[in-house]
């Protein structure tokens, strides 16, 4: 793909598109566990020596150490969790990307997805505990995963080709530091509708034959909300930061 | 949830029921990627001082050793496809599974597997590369690992299971060791033409609402052959390994 049609806002669109089955599928996979309110706790997850990290922060950071030898990092959409990550032990060649930005990691709102997701845990998951606790926080990684990934790849692709469409205002707005004005003008109400209204209509298409007696079913409305409360906004937090600190 | 209820054949097939959900979504996660033919080749890995292992098994081995840290193999139906893993860093306590096995690793067909997933890979993405091999390798290990999670807890629980139903043939035919004799008693037809009904039409029903646009679509034939091919046969011949190596 060369780098115009990587900028190419309906390009950019379908992958984001994309990403939505993966998401929603991951969330799939956390209900069928309990919330297991242990594994977000400090000095609970039984593991020697890591008195000072929940099971969930010693998955993240084990995942992104082994993800970051193979390379994850190299790619703009994929920001880490956790601060200090190994570098890749793999050579990666990446296309051109289009992007106005040397440092990537001046885009990074995991923390911001990472406390969003703490809160939709007990929202999605049934009360309790089953004691599947390496499974849980396996499935939350994955989850954190796909969600930033969505995140970071609309924050850095969007704003840059909504940048190129009119390259003059965005110039004045970023030359003033205008946050407020960036935000009014890289937001599409309609297209957000239109995003939510479609992630609503595959949660319930997904799921139309499972069993459910046997499977813990996604409700539409918290993924809905999710979109809504974090999704989207995050994103939008994203481009506004990206522009802010592109690279003339 | 006690011995009995862990044993209960309907109860068994529930949670092999609610795996091919998982085994569906992740072949989907899989085939949005090329082939990439390079992952499985021994020198093409691009990693550092790895001359003697594929991408694959490189993934492989890194992700098992960290699920090991976190006590995944403690879990009798989790086999590893890695020769060497390190002990788990956690303390695991398992309710009483009911299984007469101390070495679970003799019920260990991950190999098997491990063939009958190259094969099907050709079958199921587009040739040829996209460079996504990084996310390529990543989903294949997550296939292996619910493919095998399917396989073995079908070897042990249902093996162990049907024993109970009717312990003095099992026992006749242990004592006499004969593999083909138990094939026989354990085979059921009828269930494993539901399963393969159910199965494709789980394929189907998950993709409906997909944008053919955008994404790849996972043909229910090849499923049903994976499932006819390797997943029931592999399970079956994991029943015979378990009654012949059951402990008295």
């Amino acid at each position: 793909m060369t780098t115009e049609q990587n900028l190419d806002l309906s390009v950019i669109a379908s992958r984001l598109e994309s990403l939505e089955e993966t998401i929603i599928n991951k969330l799939i996979d956390r209900i069928q566990f309990c919330v297991n309110s242990p594994i977000y706790q400090i000095g609970s997850s039984g593991f020697e020596d890591a008195e000072n990290e929940s099971l969930f922060d010693l998955r993240i950071r084990h995942q992104e150490e082994m993800d970051a030898l193979f390379g994850r990092f190299c790619v703009p959409e994929e920001r880490p969790f956790s601060g200090e990550i190994p570098r890749a032990r793999r050579k990666i060649t990446l296309p051109p990307t289009g992007l106005h930005l040397d440092n990537l990691n001046i885009i990074n709102v995991t923390q911001d997805i990472k406390r969003a997701y703490l809160t939709l845990i007990p929202r999605i998951c049934r009360p309790g505990e089953d004691g599947h606790f390496g499974s849980s926080v396996e499935h939350d990684v994955y989850i954190l995963q796909a969600v930033a990934r969505r995140i970071h790849f609309g924050s850095l692709y969007v704003a840059e080709s909504k940048f190129r469409g009119e390259p003059q205002s965005y110039s004045r707005m970023i030359r003033d530091k205008d946050s407020e004005g960036l935000m009014r003008m890289l937001t599409r109400k309609e297209v957000e509708e239109k995003i939510i209204e479609r992630v609503a209509e595959k949660v319930i298409s997904i799921q139309a034959l499972v069993n459910r007696k046997l499977r813990n079913i996604l409700e539409p409305e918290t993924v809905i909300d999710f979109y809504r409360e974090t999704v989207i906004p995050l994103t939008k937090k994203g481009e506004v930061l990206y522009l802010l600190n592109r690279q003339v």
